[in-house]
């Protein structure tokens, strides 16, 4: 991977509706409004920083599944595929 | 339970309206505006980052049956069967 | 009791307009617009969450007969009786 | 007094307009928009909770005579008098 | 002075424009929308709060000539003259 | 480099829509509407102000190229050269 | 110079436009809307108050050429001379 996300950036690929509907296992509920997104994360931040000026270690790392609200994430194409970049806030939870 | 939530996201089994008016002790009041609902905790987050980098507890644990605002959390479905996510913040009150 | 209130949450047994008008001695002024409403405290909870992951005491205690500010309170029924959810940042004063 | 404020809440008789215009000294300015009302301090919060779980000590006690910016206090009445329960971030100034 | 501010507040005499004009060094720009206005300080209060309940220093003192932002600080007669009470916050500089 | 930004300001000279398409590897996503640009970091200021007093590290350096987010940086020509100046906490992630 | 700011405020003579063009090294970018303004420290204030109740040293001294945002500072005329009153935070770099 040819990103470094900084502060608490994280770059996913997004599972296409399709994929996760397959899979099968976790869905987004079936309210229209509220769908989180799902996906793999391929790079993380540094992490929060501190009052100390340290960093707070990221709660995902690379190769975790996880689902996060679809804000209005950034988009960007790396080789051609399509990745967002989300805030580590908006990530809700780690799917195993 | 194969999510994780991070943070202090909490996943949440919502109780149906009718099973909550059968058990009957512990009714969201007459009022339609403010009635929070109930369910019970199946999985927790990290809680909250602190200013040295720790994590405070979280105040709910698996198993707890909560009461909770119904802003408007993500709903999530996992295994056929709906579930909310649910900030430990709008968690009111562990019911026994 | 069987609700346990989480972080400052305070559950309140609001008294009714009638009898505290009886009772005589601290009413609410004569403004319509604001009026704090009274009640006694049936349970309260964790306290506040300080940054060294302490928490602070609640400043009320069970039975404490309270003044508190009617912003929108979640109103829960226990038992077939009425109760409101109180922040303990909306509850202005003790009276004795 | 039979009641106990908590927080930095200050219970204050306030003083009628006739009465602050006879004694003359201090005065509201001529503006309309802008004039602070005059009461005595009759009760006091706790103080303002600090990070370390204390608490601040107040910067008014029982028996002074504030003037207070006249936002939107609660009102109250004690044994038939009325009395305004006024945040002490909204007393501006201790009159001698 | 028969008032002592509290908090970070600060009574100020303002100067008359026509006095302002006449000392004739230091004047308000010509843009009519951001014309701060001066004052001579008569009294400050304790200085901020800090997060170990300390008080920081005021940064003016009784008879600094100052020149402030004209938000709508409150007004006040004492004696019969008009003063304003201006937020520390809201003095720019002082004039020498 | 004649300027020297302060607090948490970056001067970026911006690539060329162009310039980015050729190069190819790292591409803005097809949606209009979140596009970050990229740049190459020519500045960097002192870094956030920590409560200490002391400066947190800044998280890029000169040399790097970098993504961020478009809001509405200043502009700056120098020599002739137009360059950006964005703030650390829009930069979202450094490109290899 | 009379005149001394306090807090994080900084007094600034402005460029005149024709002057910065004629110097023409470091010019506000083509756009009209975010173009920068530049100008001479001749005063800085006492720093921004820490939680220490110390002052964090001023990123700007007197002498230094800047570059600020032209929100909306205060003008002030000292001797016959226009100056306007900047915060530092609005103040992007130092010129040299």
């Amino acid at each position: 991977m040819n990103i470094k996300p900084i502060h608490t950036n994280v770059v996913v690929k997004p599972k296409k509706e399709d994929d996760i509907t397959k899979s099968g296992i976790i869905l987004p509920g079936s309210s229209e409004k509220e769908r989180p997104e799902q996906g793999e994360v391929v790079a993380v931040g540094e992490g929060k920083l501190l009052d100390d000026g340290k960093r707070a270690p990221m709660s995902v790392k690379v190769g975790d599944n996880v689902m996060f609200k679809k804000y209005s994430p950034d988009e960007v194409s790396i080789d051609g595929e399509d990745y967002l970049i989300v805030a580590e806030g908006d990530i809700i939870a780690i799917l195993k």
